[in-house]
Parts: C-alpha cells; sequence; structure tokens
C-alpha cells in the first residue's frame, strides 16, 4: 500500500479513512458475519462497495473469513486482534457524535463499557 | 447534509469519513493555520482538496476562519469546539497505528498527555 507519511495518523487513515470501514468493522462487533447481515444495515451499503471494502479490510489484516457453504462459495467474515482492537476509535467517535450532532440514537451504555479483548473473534 | 441512519458512527463518519479531514485537525492541533502551512505538510494535499475539505469542515463547524488579508483575501483557519474535541479520537487512532502499521514515526509522549482543553482556539 501506498504510505503517505510516517505519521500513524495517515497510516490509520489510509487504511480506514473512508465512510464504509468502521460501520462495517461496528456491524462485525454486534455479531454480523455475513454479506446478507451487511448489506441489511440501515445505512445502505451497496454491493460493489461492500465487496471493495471487505477485500482492503482482508488485505490489511483487519478480518479473516472462511467459507461456511460451496457452490456457489460463500464467506463468513470474523475480526482479527488489529480489527477488534479499533473498537476505542469507535467508541470515542460514537461518543464525539452524540455530543456534537443532533439526532443521534444513544448506544446502550454497555457499547462504551466494551474492551477489545470482549469481542468475539469467530 | 444527507444523514445516513440515526448511528452515532455514521454521523461522525459523514463528516470526517476521508483521508483527509482528520490530517487537517491534527495540523491545527500542531498551530497550522494558514493555506500554504496546510500545503506543505508531508501527506502532500492538494489544492482542490484543501479546498473542499476546508469549506465542508467549516460548514460541519470543526473549525473558522478569519481573513488576514485584502486584495486578495486571504484567511486563517481556527478550530472550533467541536473540532477540539475530535483530538480523543485522533489519539486513538495514532495510538491504533503505533501497534499495528509498521514504519509509523512515534509521536512525542506529550501528544497522548494532551486534552482538548489544552488546545489553542485562536
Amino acid at each position: 500500500m501506498h504510505k503517505r507519511s510516517i505519521c500513524p495518523l495517515a497510516n490509520c487513515l489510509d487504511q480506514i479513512g473512508d465512510k464504509w470501514t468502521l460501520i462495517l468493522l461496528r456491524d462485525m462487533y454486534l455479531g454480523k458475519q455475513r454479506y446478507g447481515d451487511f448489506l441489511s444495515s440501515d445505512e445502505g451499503i451497496t454491493t460493489n462497495i461492500l465487496a471493495s471494502r471487505l477485500k482492503e479490510m482482508l488485505e490489511n489484516g483487519l478480518i479473516e473469513k472462511r467459507a461456511y457453504q460451496d457452490k456457489p462459495v460463500r464467506y463468513e467474515y470474523f475480526l482479527c486482534d488489529a480489527g477488534k482492537q479499533l473498537l476505542p476509535v469507535v467508541q470515542a467517535m460514537s461518543q464525539w457524535a452524540e455530543q456534537h450532532i443532533s439526532g443521534c440514537r444513544q448506544p446502550p451504555a454497555a457499547f462504551y463499557a466494551l474492551s477489545p479483548d470482549d469481542l468475539a473473534t469467530k
């Protein structure tokens, strides 16, 4: 991957600086694993963007996949450690939005108490 | 602005889910205020993207601008409270990248000890 600089923030944004990657991680934090699960989320991701983001997340080692069906082959997606460790970023963003953007749903209190180690790997 | 859902994460990403907005906030956390300052950062932002991002950040209330010169008019940019309060997101991303992406520069220890209230507004 092209590195824009050696700044850790820039390196992080190279991997997750878009409108969808963290939404998919959020879905996986909530237990979603399959294409259809991700497509059904309120934000309405398209199949093209979903396929492209999952591919990048696999390449970057944020997630893994495992076939659960042949003919046609279908995959389930699981969090790798690097993907789980982005939970504090997702929590910090959610907390910011609750305080600075009107009309946001408040997540259950348990969400902010979660730590990466609480997340299921598979 | 179009809201994709009432999820606070999605609302946050609607404003900062791209490769550049948080880079510009980082620059402002470090004291940069002017077009030329932002253009000189290592990541090599283009003038088109810089103009577009600053416009969105102004519209979203993350920053303010003040003319410091007439003919031609030129502006300095300052952090609003909402922009300052994104510091924990930037810190969490930097910390994650230090642990999960090789070849990142380590920020000075003082960076992780900063709180939003320590940041200059203008």
